[in-house]
């Protein structure tokens, strides 16, 4: 067996588990020294890669890559970069590959959501064809949970958690406001395509913690009268209304309700989100005093809220990916299998990326109720296991405390540059 | 001694904490039963008084009193509704006072923020006058920390935690994003008049973790080519650029940014809030992607990452309000005193409450950095305490396990109703 180099990367939108990832791929890779040499991260995704900008991730020490366990984002940068199709654009796979051979990377790990699933294919496809030897091993990561063959997608249990979490606040928050202030809260979740986050919203209330709230899928285009009389039977009955709504809601032409032609005065667009709107046509129509809330970035950065499920997944597909690698598996994705809801059990297992690459998983019809603004007892089911569990980050004067890591360049061994 | 009941109200906007005070008034009641007979609270705030519309708190246990100490928001219900004053409205004071007498209530905890001081003091002056025997006690209470004289305020450590925390996260992810995608990130915090919240998101970044952070404080009327400039500084040094920004941010000439004749398509106005118009401006005159994220109540309710120091004083003032009012002292606040920075020590006193009854205390223009941009060592020192330690909630199923209380309500004695 020979030993080689290994290449990481992060890819697409980060999460609040990426990097556990990163730590299982990095840590297993140092308990195979025999056959994995240096591991090498891409800074900044397949950019890095491409630029031959690579990061030694061995100057960094045991210590600071067991505390990517517990840092949200992507500790080596990651992208929005999809590389095109193998024809119509060759040059920049075999510039891959050109860099992977002046390393002697053999084995690559793309860290991503599905287009990148289809480009750790493409990689393997190139290589194959250019007769370099290559190992690709696509790492399952994004909070959409849309990726296809995988149970869940690791990111999206502790978006799932915090987005619970923050609506059963905020609606403890309006209840005691609601007599003389504040009626009706709307918060807007992430998630373009899939009403993944926006059923996660619905764990917020259950049996023991009754909440009037509605959600707004992606998937069920939204009526304005059906949800006007929603709401105000819920304020009606509770005094109040939480609002759970998808920055993909579209509207019953299919336009996106964040984007459709909202304008400000001095002619900016989309200066509010889907959110916002939501909520002034709640005032406009109901005349109820409304709040808003646009979490973004802090929905899928909040490692301090993390699952704990969500970060052994998140670990275990970063450490079999290495152990497939190892054992010769080559274009595959370790996928989680869910063995049992009640308890809790699963596993990993090996996915031909041909499977994943490109596919979307979207939120089943009979995860939301008939009436279109709620979740099912499915739903709880799936989703229960994957928000469980807390994972709290190491405090430092109040405040998490996440490892930002040296990030030492490795140095160039090709003259040539190339344009991004 | 005689043995009077007492009542309990929470006024004005709610925080991660408040339920913490009223868990130490009732709590510390229960332990004086030879001088507290029951303990009511006015459901949705000084308006369950005016209605007669009381809670009787011993019908909930001490199981679930004590777990108002985990538990965010106003469990009680609040409202935002100031008494005018004597003359102008002396009716509405003398009918609190027919709802004292009726229920024996001997002691008034009132907990809130100036407003609610001023209307506490009224209550007092009232019942003198009236020849009512009544010690009123304020019980302080708001996320703004703009009360006087005490150090800080109950719930404003808890949002100052769950800022800095956010920005540090969300931080994180831009870090991570910038190379080809989001390089400006806005969050809009809360804090109309005075920017203490601002100056809290200063916190998440500090020497340990160096974080490119620009803050928009309500004191400093916005300046848009000099924040720009800053900006772009920012990002061509580190590749990106968070901006804090207060809701109360005004422009040169002075309206509120969030509110100056932003309208969309539709005519809706305030559509979005200065957080989006920040990063609107951004995007037009620098051409970066941006993101934005309002927190809006998330911030004050969080209970799940809210600063033990401020469960701390909340639960103190909560009880020392009680004790103070068994000691006789009428128409005063207990008061957080800071001893030391390092070691942080604390401790409660009695100020009268005609000291603190609607003023403001503004952020000292020695906390903002001369640019206007930044916080101050001295800024920090103050901070610092006040989002140390955690104290988490009990979680099970992965969220946060929150009590509801029963809130039964007591019988009423007056035949006449009161019109709000």
């Amino acid at each position: 067996m020979t030993r080689r180099n290994a290449f990481y990367a992060q890819s697409g939108g980060v999460t609040a588990v990426i990097n556990a990832s990163a730590a299982g791929v990095i840590e297993t890779a140092r308990k195979h020294k025999d056959r994995i040499g240096k591991v090498y991260a891409g800074r900044n995704g397949i950019i890095g890669a491409l630029t031959e900008d690579l990061i030694d991730t061995g100057k960094d020490s045991a210590r600071a890559i067991a505390a990517l366990k517990h840092t949200p984002a992507g500790a080596f940068g990651s992208c929005r970069y999809k590389l095109k199709g193998l024809d119509e654009n060759r040059a920049q796979f075999e510039r891959l590959i050109d860099v992977f051979r002046a390393h002697d990377i053999g084995y690559f790990f793309y860290n991503g959501g599905n287009d990148s699933a289809d480009t750790c294919l493409k990689v393997s496809q190139i290589s194959q064809r250019l007769g370099y030897p290559l190992i690709a091993v696509h790492v399952p990561k994004t909070v959409d949970n849309d990726l296809a063959v995988t149970d869940n997608c690791p990111g999206f249990g502790s978006v799932a958690k915090y987005v619970a979490t923050s609506m059963r606040e905020a609606a403890f928050d309006v209840a005691s406001m609601a007599k003389t202030s504040t009626k009706v809260f709307v918060l807007e979740v992430m998630g373009r395509h899939a009403g993944w986050i926006t059923a996660a919203v619905g764990m917020a209330e259950d049996r023991e913690t009754p909440l009037p709230l509605l959600l707004l899928f992606p998937e069920i285009p939204f009526d304005e009268a059906r949800f006007l009389a929603a709401v105000d039977a819920k304020v009606q009955r509770f005094g109040y209304c939480c609002v759970g709504v998808s920055e993909g809601l579209r509207n019953p032409a299919g336009e996106l309700m964040g984007e459709a032609g909202t304008r400000d005065a001095f002619g900016h667009a989309q200066l509010g989100g889907v959110g916002p709107l939501i909520a002034t046509i709640v005032k406009d129509k109901l005349k109820y005093k409304y709040h808003w809330a646009v979490a973004d970035y802090l929905q899928r950065a909040a490692r301090h809220i993390a699952s704990k499920t969500d970060l052994e997944h998140s670990y275990a597909v970063g450490k079999a990916a290495v152990l497939l690698a190892l054992a010769g598996e080559n274009a595959v994705m370790p996928a989680i299998v869910r063995m049992s809801d009640k308890p809790y059990r699963w596993k990993i297992a090996a996915v031909p990326l041909a499977k994943v690459a490109n596919l979307e998983k979207m939120l089943p019809r009979n995860f939301i109720t008939a009436d279109g603004f709620g979740i099912t007892a499915k739903a709880r089911a799936y989703l229960a296991p994957l928000i469980r569990g807390e994972d709290f980050p190491p405090f430092k004067d109040g405040l998490p405390q996440y490892v930002q890591l040296k990030n030492v360049a490795v140095p160039r061994k090709l003259g040539t540059e190339f344009k991004i």
